[in-house]
């Protein structure tokens, strides 16, 4: 793309194409040119005409490319972000396949536990922040959402009064608010 | 030059021959170009330009644009990614919620399996498949990745001996290649 711009840029500068070989035919063919106004202008309107055709050209390749590209590139940062998710999968078939006989409760919370912590640190890895809000904090209909009202004892009115499930975010975008109750106006 | 050419026109205006059609100041503009090649070229020319100026300038927008808008989609298509996966965490901190002080290893498993399951399915929704190898096929290196040599009876030299994990695919992008023993050629 940038390529493609210079090229552009380099284009538009030279409006008469620098020549640096001398030869005589050329500054005679110039002078003659110089002479003749009309011959002079044709070859301007030419040069311009083959400019704008080439600028044309190169702005239908350039919409046409960058079509294709913008589904390549979301293909390619999609594969990116899943590709993170792989190792979680792996640890939960090994954690299920070495716990499968397993009657120790404990053993399988503890490996539940390390394979969802290692879920976490995927997604935060990924650019996911989790949004934890507090009982008490204004609530903000931006990343909270009130799935009931209910009054909270030292909570005022248009704040938090519990919270059911955290929410999370991802580059400014809210993927999921968080699940709050409200404390009545 | 607009008014060089308008003088030029009025100058010529004497020797246009007599023409039938009514608008006559059309027929004298058109005639005066037609007697005056040098005026009618220049507009062409300056037509011809302003044509360049505005395509090469519509260019250079897009260019700029084609540039955030593929930031922003590489955000949003990744937003979505992940956006999937949120549930997948829910479920994970519901079950280990629950199961917190559960000594019940069977109910455990099962919450374990689920999650797991539900896993899967996400990514499997999101377009990633899963690759699973049989011995007996044939070694692929684009989505088999051999981790030792082992003979395997009935197996045929360069097929797959055992399979160590399963591969995954995302758009015929292998995320990460199915891990497997190869018989020696």
């Amino acid at each position: 793309m940038n390529e493609q711009a210079r090229e552009h840029e380099t284009d538009d500068v030279n409006e008469i194409p620098a020549d640096e070989s001398i030869d005589e035919s050329a500054i005679e063919e110039q002078a003659a040119e110089e002479l003749d106004p009309l011959a002079e202008l044709q070859k301007e309107r030419d040069e311009l005409y083959a400019r704008l055709q080439r600028v044309s050209a190169d702005y239908q390749n350039f919409m046409r490319r960058s079509e294709t590209n913008l589904v390549d590139s979301i293909h390619l940062a999609s594969g990116d972000v899943l590709k993170r998710f792989v190792p979680v999968m792996d640890h939960f078939d090994t954690a299920l396949g070495v716990e499968a006989n397993s009657d120790d409760a404990k053993a399988l919370h503890d490996g539940f536990r390390i394979v969802r912590d290692e879920l976490m640190k995927v997604l935060q890895q990924a650019g996911v922040e989790r949004l934890d809000p507090q009982v008490g904090e204004p609530f903000d209909p931006h990343c909270h959402e009130a799935m009931l009202q209910q009054p909270a004892e030292g909570v005022e009115p248009g704040c938090i009064a519990q919270v059911f499930q955290p929410g999370y975010v991802y580059k400014n975008r809210t993927l999921r608010a968080a699940k709050v109750a409200v404390v009545p106006e």
